[in-house]
């Protein structure tokens, strides 16, 4: 207990922009949040007082940190299992475990898992890491041969945001996508689904058992990002969304998670492999893109319901504040938009001024293409009009461009952009 | 600017609440809020890594703080004006300016000029402050054979909470106060008004400008201390409405403010004298009590738009999100009450339990009766309902006790606090 406040201190392993959310939630509470980053330019480091410099692959950094925290958490999947169940031991609280997040850690380990429940999953092999790829080669093969090309082929650790993940047409591209890749450690490989659309189901436990689920969100991927988000998903149906909704928490209660665990899935035509239309895809045991809608959205969003799982708090109800919801990642753009020279500072001011109701959430990261900055929430009650408004919003922050042409020093475009709520303003909106 | 981030760094001189929830919302805005604190333990100086610890009437600490910020502002009103003119004057932008915020740190000038402008305010006088006592004697009697009895007796400066604030029922009374009052600086006097309620209309205002008002609120105070708001002010009639918020406005305008102004009144029964049935009775100007509730309740809260204001960012949109919220001051109770042994994380964690839909703001303060240590807010269709849950919660968090006998391990008292949302779980709610 910090003795200043007599408030528990949670430890976030990872100064990423998870943690940094985590601490706007964390100030709420009474708490403050106690990060471990790598630097000190760390999103969440710029933004918490109770900062420690160390990296999360080493044993000694982890367990001085661990060792003034009631509890500690993790913003990324990349700290070893056998830190975690070393420190445990040890007698520090560590959630979610070890033996639950591998399965975030490890997509073969995963798959395996989620099938031997009987829930479903792609067809799929893991094919084990051996310096003679002659093995990968052929084992990717005779996969194609029992399923048909195209064929996934994954990392089972490692990948994000779709960096390894490859799509192989055919045995030509799979030797192409094999031989560059060199020893990855060992690969998963399984069939293409024929997905419609990529849904999350997203929830959070504790270690009494307790559990709460949001409501099962849309997400929408570009070159494997995540850049879209609508909450909830639209026309889903009912069964089905309490499936997806059952699919998680059974996923959570088998596996002992403590915090928030993300259940990203496909959504399918129903057939014989797949009655209930829902594949699942892959684990994520944090506070995770699909539930960054919460924050403006929910009655309890992901990061404060993160911080009472892992406390064993009961958890905070999960109902949506608006009948929808659009969150946009902000991804850094291309240097040779017209708009590249334009800071963030700036960036902002001006999307203020055409949509006063945009919520923003900058991770305080420096400009690069492709990196993720920040997000924006966009709440309403017609999905057209709201899902245009936060892709607009995130692209102007992404690249300094509106996507509609808006003119920057012109009148809004329309009564709904317009201030009417700026009653009596001495001068009208800039 | 930031230079690792590119942000501008607002300052805010002052350690307490409301800069610590401005923090949390300028980690959204992608910034770090920069504290000047008396002292490291400070509400504000726990989360934030930018800190400085000064004394806010240094001139020297506010230039050196001033020095590091792109705008300063503050969190209280005890800053000398005349160290804002110097700063001010050095080339430092200081929201608000020293000439607005005079009239949040005396009362005395505060009434003049807003009768000056022609507004509401009950008759006063302003006795200048007089080692010869029988002189602010003679005053108050002659205030009061003008005026009758009981008048209202407040010193200019330094009041905050209803210290400083005196009903006089008769001349006895008076002299009895008075003598015991001693040196208190300058003096107001004025009628003590008829009020059915109080209310609150809090609005921004951007050196641009621009301006934006909340809905008008109701405040209730119990021994001159707010302890409940309740957004918006059910019943009020939507003529006054709209000109309490214009009052609030045209005073942002007169004044010059920058940032949020909240303008506290009395409605009254429409009189010769009140014809609008408003009085004003004093003014902040920085974020306060009884916009709290707009962290949870309105799409953008009071202190990102305090920030959006004095970064003279456009203004951000300021509707409710639901049809009523309710905010409780969590105000340290006395050491007697048969839950005073509990600690606040043993108390948040029984109130998660009965209520999962409670927005608890904790301050991170030690506990000591009377002390202002969180507050909570509530959302919901039903004023009833509402009303009563963040009651139940503010006193439960307040004195550790349920207010209707509730029993921490029974069940919850009626269906709409049950963990309905929490679908599947593998155990119950504890
Ligand atoms: N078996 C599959 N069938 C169809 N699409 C897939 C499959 N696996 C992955 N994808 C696509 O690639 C994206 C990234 O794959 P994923 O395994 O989630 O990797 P990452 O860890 O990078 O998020 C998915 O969101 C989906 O769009
Ligand atoms: N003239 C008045 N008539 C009636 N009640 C008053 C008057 N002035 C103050 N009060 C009561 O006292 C409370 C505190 O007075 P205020 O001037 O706002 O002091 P503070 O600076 O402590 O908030 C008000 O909220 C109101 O309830
Ligand atoms: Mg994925
Ligand atoms: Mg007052």
């Amino acid at each position: 207990m910090d003795p200043r406040t007599g408030m528990p201190r949670v430890g976030m392993v990872g100064g990423g922009q998870l943690a940094r959310m985590t601490q706007q939630a964390a100030i709420g509470l009474g708490q403050t949040l106690r990060v471990l980053a790598v630097s000190a330019d760390d999103s969440a480091a710029l933004v918490t007082p109770e900062l420690e410099i160390g990296i999360h692959t080493d044993l000694v950094a982890l367990r001085s940190f661990a060792q003034g925290c009631e509890v500690v958490t993790f913003d990324h999947e990349h700290v070893p299992t056998e830190h975690i169940r070393t420190l445990a031991s040890e007698g520090h609280a560590m959630y979610p475990g070890a033996d639950a997040l591998e399965h975030a850690q490890d997509k073969g380990v995963m798959r395996r898992k989620l099938r031997a429940m009987g829930l479903p999953v792609p067809p799929f092999s893991v094919i084990p890491a051996d310096a003679n790829s002659e093995l990968t080669h052929k084992a990717t093969e005779e996969f194609a041969a029992a399923h048909g090309w195209p064929v996934v082929l994954k990392t089972c650790r490692g990948g994000y945001d779709g960096r390894g993940v490859w799509i192989l047409k055919d045995s030509a591209h799979a030797a192409a996508v094999l031989t560059h890749l060199g020893s990855a450690g060992d690969l998963l490989v399984e069939t293409l689904v024929p997905l419609d659309r990529e849904l999350a189901a997203v929830v959070a436990r504790s270690p009494f058992g307790q559990a709460a689920a949001w409501p099962v969100v849309e997400t929408v991927q570009q070159q494997g990002i995540c850049v879209e988000v609508i909450a909830p998903a639209q026309n889903l149906d009912d069964a089905r969304a309490v499936a997806a909704q059952e699919l998680a928490l059974s996923i959570a209660a088998s596996l002992g998670v403590v915090g928030v665990l993300a259940v990203e899935l496909f959504e399918v035509a129903p057939s014989a492999q797949f009655p209930g239309g829902l594949v699942i895809n892959e684990l994520a045991m944090r506070p995770h893109n699909s539930g960054h809608w919460s924050i403006d959205g929910a009655i309890t969003s992901q990061f404060e319901q993160h911080l009472r799982a892992v406390l064993d708090y009961p958890l905070g109800k999960t109902d949506a504040v608006f009948p929808v919801m659009v969150m946009g990642n902000v991804i850094g753009g291309s240097l040779d938009s017209p708009g590249a020279g334009m800071g963030m500072d700036e960036r902002i001011h001006h999307l203020a001024a055409r949509f006063p109701a945009v919520k923003v959430h900058l991770y305080g990261k420096s400009f690069r293409p492709g990196r993720k900055l920040g997000h924006v929430n966009v709440g309403g009650s017609d999905l057209a009009v709201t899902r245009r408004t936060a892709q607009l919003a995130a692209l102007w922050l992404s690249d300094g461009v509106w996507g509609d042409g808006y003119a920057i020093h012109g009148p809004a475009d329309d009564a709904s952009d317009s201030p009417q709520h700026q009653r009596g303003t001495d001068r009208g909106a800039r």
